[in-house]
């Protein structure tokens, strides 16, 4: 039984405070992008950091990358495709594609991985409970 | 008798991050050059974000404002002037003024305060005693 | 005759990035808030910087001030009302209320002070006359 | 013959504004270390992105990744590694480990990619004279 992937996408407008000396956006500020693509996924998807928290986890960062295709400029608005890699793995994974709104041409693409972190600082090797009832609910094993 | 003015001074080079897209620094981004001058100034003199932390308060800033002069490029680094002005409120007052290196042009200046909130989120209408032994220390009353 | 304020006010959610070690709204992020808030603006009343870089100006920020009344979360988002204070200088002034979009409480408030400088980098003293057509049109002399 | 690779190593103290909620270093804040990671290379090896753009190109980032191995908090510095890895294509690829400077407990690695365009926009797909020169002048091929 095929299963379809969970995706959530987001429209975000290019800051000014975002470009730099060449006119364009700075590519740390894509990072931002992703950020909103996540948080976008996580509202979609009940998947929300302050939900995590709840749960005595935080899930830090351990991984990102991101290839920048085409520059961005101020007055652009892009789409942030955020999309979830099904991994058996205690992390969560996600890929993200960047479409510039009025073209739909793809801008940026990349991924990140994240781990599982105890409030107390611990890092967990296994899947949480919370995670795991989350995923069923979603199809994911 | 006349007190000195407590002041430091901190050179600040210009991120390329922090440019915009009319090729100079944000101005949002001096912001972050005041607070490179508060923690020379407390480096300098004893009064650290982390020490008045152990001192179960945090200084969170009530206002802020900053006056631009001339516009900073990439490639600049600045001197940023940070002086205490001396109350007798429940506050932290700091004066700044930004040059750059090369000139020695005043590029910005502004001024910050900051009030007294303890770790437990009350906001505090006398000055704490750790704070008084600091002033008594550097000859302010 | 009694002239109605140009206002404009955008929603505009916290990002986590923005948030710093004490958990809150870190104060500096506050004036991209209010570069929203202009742009927001600008939108409403056809006065973008893009459109005012096509009359061979750019407007660049000489003075800001800001005022935090109370610290803002992660999670939580802001109306960043945005109005235009009416001056016959050569000068573009705007006053910024921002609040709470959950409880709508009052969390800054602030100002701004924009120039204008041609392209080739030269200060106006008069008001360009762009400008002048632009504040006709919306009532303003 | 081996050759000696080329390292530039500089100091970077965390700056309050570049923390989070969770009382770490936003993870997008590692790439303003890599720059300034690339920065001090370009510093110590007459490869300054002034310098470049005189030679008429710019380098824009194609691709970047970091992986975070620990967090650093408020207080903490940071030594950025910037290693220029040898490559015959057209691009300038930097590897980077950032190292906590009060353990040497490396926080921090990733790699960047940058490719060559002329000011006016074209993609370079050889390596410009410029650049063949600087290699060949610090030992490169």
């Amino acid at each position: 039984m095929s299963k379809e992937a969970l995706v959530a996408t987001v429209k975000v407008k290019v800051r000014y405070s975002e470009t730099d000396a060449i006119g364009v956006v700075w590519h740390g500020n894509y990072l931002r992008y992703f950020e909103d693509g996540r948080e976008a996924f996580g509202e979609k998807y009940g998947l929300e950091y302050l939900e995590i928290y709840t749960n005595d986890f935080i899930v830090p960062l351990v991984q990102i990358n991101c290839d920048f295709l085409s520059p961005l400029k101020y007055g652009e608005a892009v789409l942030v495709e955020t999309k979830l890699v099904n991994t058996k793995a205690a992390k969560i994974i996600f890929e993200y594609n960047i479409y510039r709104e009025s073209d739909n041409k793809k801008v940026a693409a990349g991924s990140s991985t994240q781990v599982f972190v105890t409030k107390a600082g611990e890092f967990s090797i296994t899947v949480p409970e919370f995670y795991k009832s989350w995923k069923q609910k979603h199809g994911l094993e």
